[in-house]
């Protein structure tokens, strides 16, 4: 039987699986937050290391230590750069969180990496940043400040599940009218 | 043993499964039909959100409401583009559904979106709307006007299925001869 | 010297030469008048053949007349794909009219074709079709509702001309103060 | 002013130059026909070297004998494959002529080359040989049987010009009525 | 352990399926001889659907019967073209067989396809068809006269497989002498 | 005649003009002062508007002013993206330049879209930014700290011209030995 | 539960199996000992056939002998390119291993067929050939001089595995000090 | 008039430039030997920097010096690589040459970078390279042994010039007989 807003596959067909990369700030527990928000929906999580001073020196750790520290950086970014490349390619979606503190410039690296390869993103940040991000966020699916929005964004996305209603909500029918008609425009 | 109009595959390769993404209408139930008429196939069904009401609010439900219309439809809009652009994309098929009634100018946004990435389409429409719709046809594998017909299609192509013969039927070979020869052209 | 929002070149550089397709509507002198508009800027127009009759009948009347209207319009229409599509393709931009009559599926078929090929699009439309419409503009840089703000658009893309001032005009400064901070967010 | 059906350009602007690849036959004078059917036309021609002696052992000439005819063959082949590839590709359209002499397996390889690529086809033969051509005429713009043909559909495209009216010509306008409706399908 | 001249995968990991279309011939059982002689390998093998009455009218038969042959055969083209281009397109290597009889176009047409996407073509042709092939050959991997022979260059080219020993064989270095030398070399 | 490292063209072949894209910081007047450093190469510049005011405006100035500040962002950036990315996509080499202040997120996202499209780019930052670019610099040609430096590059790029011998300078050859041996490795 | 650095996948998602193709030497047994040291990695290894003797005469085995050796080498080496082109294409990382003998020019090759195909690479090779290849490692993520580093990289890339500490390790903090700030710049 | 073996251009448009990258060896003059011999066709060479001590230390002295000679290499070869790989890429042949000393691996790896872009390429080298290169040639439109053969195989491909009759040659039709006998007629 078919039901409405969901995929109309036979009970045999294995359940899409989406790939879903977490650009971004690693100095808050928003990925492991997300992954439970999405634990009942087939999403697969990727992203770079996180860890911090690992991420500084795995490079030079395997590479052997270099004496200035750009050709340092270069060859631990350059490492980096395969996991967090690699999985940015694959992505279905690419979440960008952008906080308060540091320049976070590979974050804003990684979201013009997944724009030119045509992989939407959304971004989380604090309201306030909003103005400083608008070129990121004109080239994204939709701009939210928690992590819980972007787990409702995959849920209706994924299986249809109606949102949870807002505060004081009202309905786009009961504001402008029903069906296609717009009077008024603008 | 190998027969005719089949896959050549041993008993040990999984079939190949058809990715068929089902654009277009949203207010009768053609996807059920089709999902029903190919239940026997390998084919994985795809679509748009058809809740027509949710799929206008979802996005405001999720970012918050806004004040102007074409903003708060922008916000929708982009977020459903997150399932439908996913799913077009890694379509093998897409078949989009054109009615009597409305617009339906995100059906022919759709085909023609799969037409720029080379993706076969079929149509399904009335005959009377066939003028209007001659640029989508003339890109499409073939314009129907029933399910049935589609449903035909895929079995005849996944599994080289006789389609049913039509009433008053003549085969080709008894009206113009057997064999390649043409004599007297078009 | 250098001048500030122009572009770089020396003297001796051609200026870049844009390339805007413009589709959708026929039957007013919309091409006429956005042409005259942006005559001063290094802008080439292209467009489909826009003779309602002839575009109908140029198929046959190379092909050979055919007794069913399908295979007709079909012949016509591909003829007509080879000149739209060799457009589209190398198009910078892609302006899309909408008006209040017609299905113009053709003009939603060839503004999805644009998107999917990354080819950006503005639409112009009266601000009630706006609703119907929201899926073609999710797509778009731009939705207005004149020949003479495409032309603008496209003086302040090329050559940073600054727009006329609206009637009443507040500058965002004036409303939500200099600079980056965006106290309040949305 | 602008006129009807015409490029929108500036007097400044130069006109698009089209690229037509004429593929197969070599055997008749058919190239420079329709070259001087289009000398009115902003169209550079390109083609294979339609010497066939030549073709043949060029190759070898620079590279030196070979002792095998298949590698002979070979060598020729691919110098002649660097000017047929590097043509085929930057073509807007190629030309295939088929007759009814040889097997012209280049002809119809180079068919389904540029499909492959997206590039639109127009195939020139004799009418009888229709059910041959099937498969590459499915993939072509238009079948036509003369290059007269070719030069109109080209003309059209390129200029809008209307193709002469062929004899006992009924408009569709005549037959099916005017406008869009389209009552009674096919 | 590692063994030369294979895939130095763990055992959990499941060996690459090679996807093979056998393109051209349809009027021997050389089909189900391939499938049979690379039986033992991971290959799929896929193919147009090769009942020729039926892929003549399967189309018209959905479709409904066309009066012209033209449409006819248009129509069945292109839903065969569903099947063929699919498969084509995700094909790791196309194996295309020409024999004396018929045009086969098609087979050509498709050979061309495979090679504008790269990806690499066997041809099958008695010997004596080797010239008028020479522009399909030079786009092949290899050209042989036989199916075991293809699947002696599956079997060598999955597993590593020494091909049958010919008659008479003198192996290279017996013949130039061994390694690489280079003299001169640094 | 042939000169060692310049390009072998004869007179009569315009030479090979650079289109560079320069991104970031729009503050200073850095891009005049790059356009002066290169005025005597084949170099065309392009870049953003670097109007900051009428960047932000200009999108609400056409469509009309929108009372929410993401979305009047919203917008001016897609107004904005249709200059930026148009002239982004086309480069042959990307400048971006990163400075102290400001969180300069789009000059991040510009990089990112660049080396996703396989444009080559050289950032120009003070030192003491060079770990927080690490992610970007690992995707540069260079990352200099002037102007000057990139005019250099480009001038030893284009024309092969030796770039002014730094103080204190001991050529490889001296420090390493001449010729390709590199005894004792790192 | 979320653990640093690692994938954030409910345990029903597959693990991603990364492959990574084995290029150049054939003489020693590198890809054994890499086979070994990532056993318990999610790696699929790919690579050439590595019998010397045998990728030599594989290819005139199966056509046939051949008199002149560039034509008995064309063949063969486009057979052996079947298996090679297929795997390097699909690889997430090419492995390249150069050594003191020989010309390696088919492992300088592959490197260059991944490069622009973006797929990263990782050079193997004693330090002192480190000048020779500073055009092959400009376009790698590392250069190192052992197997082990190798499967370090690929344990740390997948797993976030730290590296083990190499003797008389001083981290980057405690060189340079904690914290973005980079004072002294390079 | 029509001429055959000739660009079918009306005079008045200008005649195709092509575009040949010069790779390899920089230790003889065959640049600009190749320069004059094709000094009358309009093709544009490119080619690396080939002053090999400013190749080496270029980029040091604009980056500044390095303490490694690795860091010092590579930034050295990234510099390079953005005259060689920005020429490369729009080449329409590559042209490598190897010579019998020196490892070359450069050249390897533009030839597989070449190939890899589907961009052909022609070798020059001696003889006695053939079987070490056979990779390299397997993926060649074709590998000759001196400067000359590759300005006549330029001189066919562009212009249809017969190459030099060499000596003793007896054409194909001499010793395999005329035409395109197909025994077994269609």
């Amino acid at each position: 039987m078919w039901t409405s807003i969901r995929r109309f596959a036979s009970s045999a067909t294995p359940q899409r699986q989406w790939t879903v990369y977490l650009s971004g700030e690693i100095h808050s527990p928003w990925r492991a937050e997300l992954a439970e928000a999405v634990s009942h929906l087939p999403v697969t999580l990727t992203g770079p290391n996180d860890d911090h001073a690992l991420s500084d020196d795995a490079g030079a750790m395997i590479y052997g230590a270099v004496p200035t520290r750009p050709h340092w950086d270069s060859i631990g970014a350059r490492l980096n750069g395969l996991r967090t490349t690699t999985n940015l390619k694959e992505a279905d979606l690419v979440v960008v969180k952008f906080g308060e503190k540091y320049r976070q410039w590979n974050a804003a690296f990684e979201a013009g990496y997944a724009s030119a390869l045509n992989i939407p993103i959304i971004t989380i940040h604090p309201p306030n940043l909003s103005h400083m991000l608008k070129e990121v966020n004109a080239n994204a699916t939709m701009a939210v400040d928690s992590v819980e929005k972007v787990a409702a964004a995959l849920d209706y996305t994924i299986n249809g599940t109606e949102p949870a209603t807002p505060k004081d909500w009202t309905p786009s029918e009961d504001i402008w009218g029903k069906g296609n008609p717009n009077p008024g425009g603008k």
